[in-house]
């Protein structure tokens, strides 16, 4: 009956809609996914206890979220500057009370569906008894989402309460991943210029004297990460393209830079930066509030450009208020704290990137060999969306998508040919090259690796 | 291990927390709550197939879900005026985009947690397969929650995501509940003069010529509902207060009118008013932000006071663009459309307010039968947090709650006498008229009807 | 030559705009204009040394403004709801700093032209060498203005910086102008309805031990004075309109109740209410922020409707911080605080509704008297933009406006009849009857009294 | 009186303010300045006849203002971001209305004293006539503040309603002056690094194909200015610094880059750049919302740090409407648009920085010409707040200050040995280096150039 109702929604969702293709089966359930708690990316150390991370990811995603848990109440400002962002309960944070009351500040993938991440570790908190519902005790999370889906990957799975509710109970303090890891698992930068790079989420802490400061951020900006050199940081570039990039020179060369056939989606809104920055010092909520804003604004230098209609750029800053303030000039003033916090931002936009995947060379391959690709051929289902499939024809391997969608450069139009990349490993070149390789079990998975896609063999 | 886990995090809790009580006993699991759709209050039919209504609640709570989902994405504005508000995804409705993408509007009971049926209707939009991960496909679902802990009830369940997806697939057409319904299931009005009137969710309905307005509206006011008479709609009245009850008599007798016992609290962020205004007619997205600001402003016509740093107050306003704005001075203006709209929401307010229950008189029962009163004593537990017991001395029966809180007007410290009401039916007068009633089964009642509590005999 | 380069900037703009015509002839000067201080409306006494107001006004507009100065730097919040408002400095007041800063707050005349109004007392504190350029001393003067052009006059003076200064010279403490005063000196209320009252400034004051209240008021709203039994305390009311006209009636007649031959209008910004709000604890700036907000929010009982698109709605709210908060339950919760605020400000907008002019009966005039009318004959110049040709035809006087504009009920189209009213006095009789009264000089005055204007003969 | 008035005005402000020392003598009055209109800095060309831009000083400050004058009403959006801005009108800016009504923005020296230029130009263009008061006809001038006070000058001379009308009168097309000119006239940057280096107003401007993109800055940061090689552009520095000051080294070596003994200073809100960026493409208002947020964002690339507390940053976005978007691709995404825009605003930033004095080297002088040094003793006086007084002893030229303030290097505690700097020139050496000439009249001209400081001897 359930399913009944299902086909019956997307009746009625195809009879008032004028958007996008419909499923035309069922799409594909969330509820066996495996929990994957604390893993991938490089872990950072760092000492404050009273601050605890903790990740989950569904690997088939990969997608995931990020859960940043505090000891106690603390006080929080938030500074929403994307044309496409997504938040929970930020209305509460502008009205500058200046009682502690956040618990939890929860980051995920999934777009808007992530959404449910932040309030699922609300939930949690009441859940496990830490937080009750007396109207001061009650649990506060916010948080904010980032855009995963899209041509990023070959399904549509989201970070759900399950996943959000394991990474809260796997928060830890002193660790957190960068890279590739929870809400940073499946995040790209740099497509104004095209550049598709892989990217993640990052960390940075930094302490003076008593004064702690960290900042994390997960990464999925329109705009390019860049060092303090002014050196673009992550790219796959066009042909062309020096080595040593300079996000100057892209930008000197606008528009023309960045032009090609795909270009009127700049106005989607697939990008966003979600941010955190933490201070343990006692601060006044309205200082808390330019903190946020100062801090927010200079991310503009790692990340070019930043704060777009496609981005969907939010920070949250936190004040744990564990030291008061040093008295008189010897503590920091609001501009300093601002630009030092600053500083360990643009540390953590760096730390999210990484290791980008090599292109794999073409490689020739005897006839022998050659010969064992027929059993290749057939059906691979990546999800409700994305199938592909694989023919042979005068001993070439092809490659066409048999579903709704385009499987990366493997279109629906025309089949493309898989070139050798070795032992059962296929790639086809290009500015992003893909890589397949087919496994033992007889499944498909394109760019092994940390974001890799499985397909099943029908 | 759960168990190790929720023990381990409420000692955590208990140790950095300076706040109120943590339980000592895992609290209230909700996943064997039974869920009810579409029921209670008094069925409001109107003509509008294009806005789907559905409700579900936990009648253990009791608390509830109220889901108002559109056919097609609709456009969609907000306003936040409370002091307490909670809220998804407003910072989007603040860009000022002029395309619809709203798909539906969540008001909640659970505070804060309640923000989890919010973010459940998007998700569940996803996995019906009717919204996807394209970029201009995802669900969009706002909402707002109210708060129906504390003192209006003994156990501290709340809607969560299976609760807020079960009423988003009972949505139907044409109907709309008012009264002890879905988000309206636990409201109160007028704590403000200590009224603590029940309350509910109200909804009208207006259409003049093609145009059609709907107002809903979930009312947990600190203020009182009034007429456009000036007359209070509700409130437990304080002795010597007058029949007619006037709210402008009470505000002129202020601060004396709402003076006693329990002042402090009023600071106490417990009250919310959550709203939702639709029209089918096209609106450029400024005027539907006017429309928002000048309905949302009028409703301190019905509640007095309103917006006030206790309320949470949010109003969502919908075009849904179904039909255009008439050439020229056919059409209302947008101040006539505002006024009409807020006379609409005037309606609503009004209906939200349920048939309040009578006070039991108190009577004389003979020998015979106080002698079987022994059989009722005994522990009753409502929840992890509140237990009554039943004692018998002299022939009389008392009542003290055993649990870490009160139970209304059992109170912890001492026993009250209880007065015979009726077979098994007991009361103890007051200005909030406490009814229990001792089932057959062995449970005991707690002022059995729409608003009930049940104790389970230990 | 300055002539020249007014003439040269008329006709560019005559040539790039397609909006409203354009003077033909020099705008009339401002600087000949007598200044009025303190004078007009009926004194409301009140005790609050610190607080210290000053009116001043162009009789000749009449327009003017009202300065209300601090005697030392407060504490300030703003709350704008209105669709067309005109403010300075809010910005400042928004980032919720808890340091007072704030000096003078300005409402005035003339549009966004009477914000040179709010500058000028700010710049007056500099001048006068009160304030220097010290950051920490910089004067800082905020306010807000009321239309008050349109067919409201038959001039468009405004108040100016000469104006404003004036007015701010001449603050005093203890003294308010209730009525048609001060920046309150043109306006009007129920348009919405057709009313065109005369409407004023209000202001209202409470003590409760050593808490004092204010509240002021430019009442300039689209919609009608209520008072608290429900009933429009000022209006021209249509033909067969009851006696005992209540606004709730007139809700509930729309939108019939308020339509007729210049409906589209209503969309245009030409209403605004502008208030102040002041106490004399020391609060929070959130709890200030919140007071604003309810007090405001509360006008919408007595304004009906309120915060529409055609009316630019500012309320700021003070605290002078002269008295600390008392401890615990001895002080009024922030609710509270707000309610009484509440009350305090709705007898501030009854306080606003000055007495209307009485209707003039046609009198009969004997044939003798009769003879002398052709003397009235002749042009009158109220302003660049209009002018009333006053003709003799067939014993009787007939009036037609022959400049760019019309002249209340004297359009340009027809001339119209006027009827004796006493001696060298006439009326137009209408649902907005027209006084006419030819002056010994020469001179012709349009409605004698508060609200008069006055005709050059040429 | 009116001397009395002022007497008696200090006297109260004396009795109850805690702050900064009130001036015992008259402020000095504004009303016999000159105004200098459409002069100073480099002028910039550009081809864009609707957008006219007219500057005004006084250079007895200098101080000044700068106006931007539309041809015909404009579409704008506004981005507030900084801890300390002055603004006017802003709120009406963000209700989002897609109708063009702005009709110039204003940048103004003086504080939130100069917010008097923003309304002096509303009132100009009502003066002229070429505004009215018909509610769709009156003038809308925006703008924002600069502080050019404190110990950039020896007087606080502010830009007044007279030069904002001025500069408003001297509007030209095609024409910018970068550098030290109108409200660029006495700005610095780098305070934050203690740099003081001299600042200006910078301008910018790039056409692709029909599409016309003008930037425009005020720059007062608290940062320093950076080029695209990540250079500090102007500075004076520290002892010991590199030549090529890189920013990010700067940074780098916080918080002890800036440490010194004015430490607490730099939560003082004493910077603030303001911004206009025009675009002639029509734009949907939440488009022009959007490309507000990303150029100002941008900003922090240009200026760092950027948007801190003591900067009171603001940026006005107008589109012109005078083509069409291009259909389709063939048009800039908003984030191209942004992006290009927000280069040439970094083109303007860095135009804005004006040559800076050279220091002047310590020459040695004959006996001779020593013996007539004594000649320049004497007490010079800058303002009421500040004279120098000039002495001789054994040979060697001394300098005090003896108003309320310091002048600069010379200080009121310890007179400055004055070293020979050329002929009746002598300077004080030091990070900001400091030169007085001793003019034939008889005056002291301290700094002479673009920011020089006249001192009257007594």
């Amino acid at each position: 009956m359930r399913f009944l109702r299902i086909m019956l929604a997307s009746a009625i969702a195809m009879a008032v809609t004028a958007g996008p293709a419909i499923a035309d089966t069922a799409p594909d359930p969330q509820d066996k996914l495996a929990t994957v708690v604390n893993s991938g990316g490089k872990t950072m150390k760092f000492d404050w206890p009273m601050l605890k991370i903790g990740t989950a990811e569904y690997s088939e995603g990969p997608t995931g979220v990020t859960v940043f848990r505090f000891d106690h109440k603390v006080l929080a400002a938030v500074d929403v500057r994307g044309g496409g962002p997504g938040t929970v309960n930020t209305d509460w944070l502008r009205l500058s009370y200046d009682t502690p009351d956040l618990d939890a500040v929860v980051f995920s993938g999934g777009s808007w569906y992530g959404l449910e991440n932040v309030t699922a570790v609300g939930t949690a908190l009441k859940d496990d008894g830490v937080r009750t519902g007396m109207w001061d005790s009650i649990a506060l999370s916010v948080g904010a989402i980032i855009y995963d889906f899209g041509d990023r990957r070959l399904n549509e799975i989201y970070p759900d309460k399950r996943l959000a509710q394991a990474a809260f109970h796997a928060v830890e303090a002193g660790t957190f991943r960068n890279g590739a890891s929870g809400a940073g698992r499946m995040t790209r930068t740099g497509d104004f210029f095209k550049c598709k790079a892989h990217s993640g989420q990052g960390g940075a802490f930094r302490q003076i004297g008593d004064l702690k400061i960290a900042a994390f951020t997960v990464v999925n900006a329109l705009g390019v990460v860049t060092d303090r050199e002014g050196k673009v940081v992550a790219c796959n570039p066009e042909a062309g393209w020096p080595k040593n990039l300079r996000t100057a020179d892209l930008m000197a060369g606008l528009p023309g830079s960045r032009r090609g056939n795909w270009k009127g989606d700049l106005n989607a809104k697939r990008n966003t930066t979600v941010s955190l920055v933490v201070v343990n010092q006692k601060m006044p909520v309205a200082e808390l509030q330019r903190l946020a804003v100062q801090v927010h604004t200079s991310m503009a230098r790692g990340l070019q450009p930043f704060a777009t209609l496609a981005d969907g750029d939010v920070l949250y800053a936190v004040s744990t208020g564990e030291i008061d303030a040093p008295e008189g000039s010897a503590g920091l003033s609001s501009p300093e704290m601002g630009a030092v916090a600053s500083e360990v931002m643009w540390d953590a936009i760096l730390a999210s990137v990484p290791e980008q995947p090599k292109p794999v060379p073409v490689v020739t391959v005897g006839k022998d060999e050659m010969r064992g690709w027929g059993a290749h051929a057939g059906d691979y289902r990546f999800s409700s969306y994305v199938s592909i499939r694989i023919t042979e024809k005068g001993g070439k391997l092809f490659a066409h998508a048999t579903g709704e969608r385009d499987a990366f450069a493997i279109s629906r139009a025309t089949p493309v040919e898989l070139k050798s990349a070795g032992p059962a490993m296929f790639t086809i070149p290009g500015r992003y090259p893909l890589l397949l390789k087919f496994e033992r079990g007889g499944d498909l998975t394109v760019n092994p690796g940390s974001w890799q896609q499985s397909g099943k063999r029908q």
